[in-house]
């Protein structure tokens, strides 16, 4: 996509910190300073996020996240990693090209990566049969 | 695994509120009350993580999150979802059983689900130096 700055991305017009590339994939620092560490995982192929994109692009991804983190793991003396991912604009998503989040995690490092949730307001037997799929 | 209670919600010693199920994965509601829809998806063969698991699993288990994704925005009047995982204990991983966490999200529902990160401690490019695979 002409204006999509992850498109610019994979292109090379927008220069960026490689950590792994793939004929699919690519992954990068992110450059917002939040967190040490922080890696974005991206498909070459533009797709807007989980919803947009077809299982071999999901699959394809996925696999990059997991190969990084393996990595991290075996060879830079991490030893987790969170991973997230927001789909829509309403979930926090600001770069309308799938992106999922690497957070390198350490014992005792201090980082909190889970999300400060304020309590459910809905009983959940309610939301449960509005959303249990017929499979079950 | 015997005392794994994740083993034990896919035998059915343990009940949940199961929202989806096929011959790989299982998704129910997670009963922390944290906030409103929140599903975890599971292997129903047990690995810890992304760390520990095979491919095949992280492939079946993401389609399956991709799948409910989909389901919540055509069919639940949801606009989009936030999917979270936590990989080790130093990520925060309570349950030793590999599960990703999806949020199902409207426009302006008012929750936030990204963490509260306190900002980097390294420069980038030491820590970019550290990480960067061999394929870049």
């Amino acid at each position: 996509m002409e204006e999509c700055i992850f498109c610019k991305i994979v292109s090379g017009e927008v220069s960026s910190m490689k950590v792994y590339e793939d004929e699919y994939t690519l992954a990068f620092m992110d450059i917002a300073g939040d967190v040490d560490g922080h890696i974005l995982v991206i498909p070459k192929e533009h797709c807007k996020n989980i919803l947009d994109c077809n299982y071999h692009v999901l699959n394809d991804i996925m696999n990059t996240v997991k190969k990084i983190a393996e990595h991290l793991v075996e060879n830079c003396r991490y030893d987790g990693v969170n991973i997230l991912n927001a789909s829509d604009e309403s979930a926090g998503q600001s770069v309308p090209h799938f992106h999922i989040h690497i957070i390198p995690r350490r014992n005792n490092d201090g980082i909190d990566a889970w999300p400060v949730f304020e309590g459910a307001n809905c009983e959940i037997e309610e939301i449960y049969r509005k959303i249990k799929m017929d499979e079950c």
